[in-house]
């Protein structure tokens, strides 16, 4: 942890220099945690080339002792952070011109920026952390996978268990329990369980619509481990699959081979969509595949890079990404099959080990 | 839902005027939802004294016919929600200052307005959304009540589960469980689930830490129904309660009563805060309860009023607002009981039926 902290430090600090600002305000929470190891919810960071001061409330006394220990200045501020910021801002002598995230910095808080702060000179940034963490490191790589273990392993207690009469809702408590019992220790979001016509809306939450025979279920849902995210699904059919069912399945799960073993570092996010739909585009449901192919995953479960039509950036080494082809149809119902797959030097490797059948249950 | 979306927006074209605002653009999606009953992730809406206008993207295409309907002029964007924004902002003709909120709007997209939105007087405002939420309206009211129920009936199952041997994950999953086949449709947070020593830590989550004898275990959670929630909290012990468990259990039940009780629309939320402190202070515990009395909720968890030493505000007649007090000592453990309490115009209402006894349970 340490070691790795100290290098995505330096690593930070490089971009700090060839941004050429001196310092960097740091207010959105995964990057705040990707660089001290903090896993609480409240929390300014200030980073410069020579110091590193973290300022939190009270709440979080004895966490940041255990998770930051002396890698940082710590300041615990009684009332508002913005008070410990300005208060210890001027004690950093080198810091003149402050970059902040202008992504993660409502409107609100930036004019503090303009009133308060009005002796430093602020610099909107974009990305400059999570371009540092769209290249995972080995031990960050290692947690994705055990969360993609608890996903899966969640997974194959849940699906004997899913049966007509269920509704939704419950199907969600289930899986819940198991991920749960497997180790997550958040979601990070809440389960989709999608049944019947339902499993046409990509973003679909769980209902108390009572899964019926015959229903496609859908399940879109992730496990967390130690900060870092998964995100897996799998459409599985209660009773026995019609024909139209096990063809819009197969081509499914076709894209998604086709694309999680064919995806490379270096390729743009447009040409790793690309391999995905020009299939679907084939057998002719181009129109049915209405969302992006998938997206980075990490400390949050969407974060860079994008797979997406219009996504130029190329994939770093490093990166771990969804794959998720589907196939949607407005009132007969809908085939996701998403899985996580790390970018080695070498190539591909799927971390969500979970069979790609198509799984007649109850 | 038809008159009361009505209702709201004649409320808020009064806070235009008093504003001298032709428009509000709004992009806090849970002011989004009480405006419109839109439940989907991914929206803007403009509001003048004529129209309201409604973006999202293609994947909420089903979902805002149903739940929008012709409430308000509806565009699905292909692309960005801001292109769709810039194309249709200038085809209402009377807005010409345009408010935004200034706590949900990110620095980045602030560029936006001053760039692409050039024509139009851009104002900051704080909160006007928010403060029509304060006051819940009847049906509000019933579906916090219903959340309410939601929470208290899965704690009735969970309770009698809790044992030694089991971790503070399992028993979280346990709780997710129940609160699904109750009925909520979402977590409004991740249950804390707090044992032994970590009951001491106000915003612990669950870990894996195995249950003791002897332990008191920290139940703090909520259910979500159509959008509202509702925030329980429970501590109970592992075993026989010794002496000091006991004593300490007793003075924040006492400060719950004593406050929930008490507490009035039309009294400042220091005053408020103040029932409960001063209770606590007087038995010698002031220093250990080191947070707030409590926050209004809705359909956000954390929202107006606050209850708190700085809280100047008055509490108004139709919140619904949560008594949390505490007490907690490093290294031994803590207490926390939480409920949530309507302020109608006669007195205040509890909405968690809940048993506020000691529970030693195993």
């Amino acid at each position: 942890m340490s070691d790795s902290r100290r290098r995505r430090l330096d690593a930070l600090r490089e971009r700090l220099s060839a941004e050429k600002i001196d310092a960097l305000l740091l207010t959105a929470l995964p990057n705040i945690r990707y660089l001290t190891g903090f896993s609480g919810s409240s929390a300014l960071l200030i980073a410069t080339q020579a110091d590193i001061l973290f300022i939190t409330d009270f709440r979080y006394e004895i966490q940041v002792a255990e998770e930051i220990g002396d890698f940082a200045d710590i300041v615990i501020e009684p009332t508002s952070l913005w008070t410990g910021l300005w208060d210890r801002l001027p004690r950093l002598p080198s810091a003149e011109v402050v970059g902040f995230e202008s992504a993660h910095l409502v409107h609100r808080d930036f004019q503090r920026l303009l009133s308060e702060g009005s002796r430093w000179q602020w610099r909107p940034q974009l990305g400059l952390v999570e371009d540092l963490r769209e290249s995972k490191d080995e031990g960050e790589v290692a947690l994705i996978a055990e969360a993609a273990r608890i996903a899966t392993s969640a997974l194959a207690r849940v699906v004997p268990m899913i049966h007509p009469g269920l509704s939704e809702l419950e199907v969600a408590g289930i899986l819940e329990k198991a991920l749960r019992d497997e180790g997550s220790q958040e979601a990070p979001f809440p389960p989709i369980v999608a049944s019947g016509p339902r499993a046409a809306l990509p973003h679909a939450r769980a209902s108390n619509r009572i899964i019926e025979r015959g229903d496609f279920v859908l399940l879109d849902f992730g496990a967390q481990f130690n900060g870092y995210c998964s995100d897996i699904t799998r459409t599985l059919v209660v009773g026995a699959a019609t024909d139209e069912q096990r063809e819009i399945y197969d081509i499914v799960r076709e894209a998604n081979r086709i694309a999680s073993s064919s995806v490379r570092a270096g390729m743009t996010g447009m040409a790793a969509d690309t391999l995905a739909r020009s299939y679907i585009e084939r057998r002719g449901h181009g129109a049915e595949f209405g969302h992006s192919l998938g997206h980075g995953l990490g400390l949050e479960v969407h974060e860079a890079p994008r797979l997406a039509r219009t996504a130029e950036a190329a994939l770093k080494v490093g990166a771990v990404v969804t794959i998720e082809p589907g196939i949607y149809r407005a009132g007969w119902g809908g085939v996701r099959i998403e899985d996580d797959v790390h970018l080695s030097a070498t190539g591909p490797t799927i971390l969500t080990n979970f069979s790609r059948e198509l799984l007649e249950v109850a």
